[in-house]
């Protein structure tokens, strides 16, 4: 059971569009990396693994597309192609990280068409790492899963989210792969409602049952002592292991910990972000009110009324019981571990 | 600015339906008891409060259709109208506490004719005790709000929950009434969105300033110190203060308390019950998992997921910094207090 969300195809990237799931597989080509972008930002491409990958093809086809005399031309040309990737989500490490990837191969270049071709390279091997990585970290994890196990997860951190095997929903696939009995409470995950609609669809692509329940639901399973564990992601981590994440997860971490509920955060190393001592220092991306007033099109407030759209919250590192990366099983003290990660 | 949930029109009962609402004001007359059941199921009227009289009224209907020879015959045809009315919402108080209250009216009764006019007077009676009560506690609370707070609250309170002024909106009510600026966080309440759709339209009506936000944000927005006070409602308060409230308060309760942010509930004495010792006992009603599938008659979900749907959940009393009835605002020790309202 393979799920591309990204693919490179012959110049081109193949996207599926996820704000149209699960109601149609719609693929998207795209040959432009504004085009790229704008998926990105309209979040037909969504997950912080995912938004890396997507952006370092997206400068693999920008790269392509640059016409520069010298060596000197091409890198101002290609920075215009990075800034525009750089402005679509500001909460994201793995998109900043796969950038500055991108544009670390592209400094060390010795002439146009060498740095084009390295770039397309460079892209092709994040992406294998970042299977890889995954495909790691959900073993790791899974051995914090027991047979049985009543697992929450929150928003989507599969294939579609990883272009890769999964973060959190990976540790889960894998439990489930080493005959595992499973069950997961899936949240709807307001506004943009991800778990109901993509965590729903790719479980039941993998035959691992499960129960969608409301945002305002998981302190009331999460006390009635029937869940074992939470495992979600994260899509910045900071110094101290503070993370950002979906908006929502900081509610489940405090319900979680308040319940004696054991809270994993499941993302790759490309995820942290050693730079920012602590979880204040993370921007929060502000999204349009209407993702909050209406649902698929449809009004769900008086029209014109005021509402907030924080895309992500900030959860402090002593709600979290490990960090599952692709280096092993984090726990605290996260400050000294974490950068022991990068020695 | 009178909104008025439920009213009795020469023999018939009037309600706005708030499953159209705020897209449409429509009002139903029902001449039947048993259309008021399934309004009541329906949630076309809903808020602990507000239910109350709605069967206090449908019980006032039920009687005077019925045909009897004798006051016992008479007695045991009610009782069939107070069963149906019975089933219709397992969690809130104020349902059985009308009930038992009207039956109680009935069994004093001398005869049939002298017994249907005495249910309709006390059901009214209610109707008036109800809207005092709500005005009473609105004033009691209005003295915890200050000039200048930001108040989250959930699910509606308002006008619409109570067939009165309100309870915890009530007292949002009371202190915009006494001059006090304020800004209130409306949630949006999934999974029936009485946030979005009924409070935000209340507020609008009576002038007040607020921002919607989704279930998933009330922790980033209680964590970031900008909220003076959560207010909110209860369906049943046992005797310990631990209290049953739409689902979601549970997860605002621990978040309010983690930040060390006020957390008052505003509910009637009707609305407890000292016949449960705790929060344990409060039978939580399931709702058809379309409701969580479904927003507006349209699919969020792929067909066929399973979903849970309790309406309600329990919040344990040591997350309650008052409790704020007609009577007094009652803190610490609950159990001693709350028992003393009834002496």
């Amino acid at each position: 059971m393979t799920i591309r969300a990204i693919e490179w195809a012959s110049g081109k990237i193949r996207l599926l569009d996820q704000s149209r799931l699960p109601w149609e597989e719609v693929f998207l080509e795209l040959e432009d990396y504004r085009e790229v972008a704008a998926a990105i930002k309209e979040m037909r491409i969504r997950g912080a693994p995912a938004i890396g990958i997507a952006a370092a093809y997206a400068m693999a086809l920008g790269a392509q597309a640059i016409e520069a005399k010298s060596r000197e031309e091409f890198l101002v040309k290609l920075s215009t192609v990075s800034q525009a990737l750089r402005a679509t989500r500001p909460t994201a490490a793995n998109l900043f990280w796969a950038i500055d990837r991108m544009n670390r191969m592209a400094e060390v270049g010795e002439d146009v068409t060498q740095i084009k071709s390295a770039l397309l390279h460079e892209a092709q091997r994040m992406e294998k790492e970042n299977e890889e990585a995954h495909t790691k970290l959900s073993q790791y994890g899974a051995e914090l899963v027991r047979d049985g196990f009543a697992i929450m997860t929150h928003c989507n951190t599969g294939a579609l989210a990883t272009a890769g095997y999964g973060t959190a929903l990976g540790v889960i696939r894998a439990a489930k792969e080493q005959g595992k009995k499973l069950h997961v409470l899936v949240t709807e995950t307001r506004p943009l409602l991800q778990g109901a609609r993509l965590t729903t669809w790719e479980l039941a692509k993998y035959n691992i049952p499960f129960t969608l329940i409301a945002d305002t639901m998981t302190g009331h399973f999460l006390s009635r002592g029937k869940i074992d564990c939470v495992i979600l992601g994260a899509d910045r981590i900071a110094a101290n292991g503070d993370f950002a994440n979906k908006i929502g997860t900081y509610n489940i971490a405090v319900l979680a910990m308040e319940n004696g509920v054991p809270f994993y955060v499941a993302a790759p190393s490309s995820t942290i972000d050693l730079s920012l001592s602590s979880g204040d220092e993370i921007p929060i991306e502000e999204r349009r009110a209407e993702e909050v007033t209406h649902i698929e099109g449809i009004a769900i407030a008086p029209l014109g009324v005021e509402a907030a759209n924080p895309a992500f919250d900030i959860t402090p590192h002593y709600y979290v019981s490990a960090i599952i990366t692709e280096k092993g099983v984090i726990r605290e003290p996260y400050e000294m571990r974490l950068r022991r990660l990068f020695m």
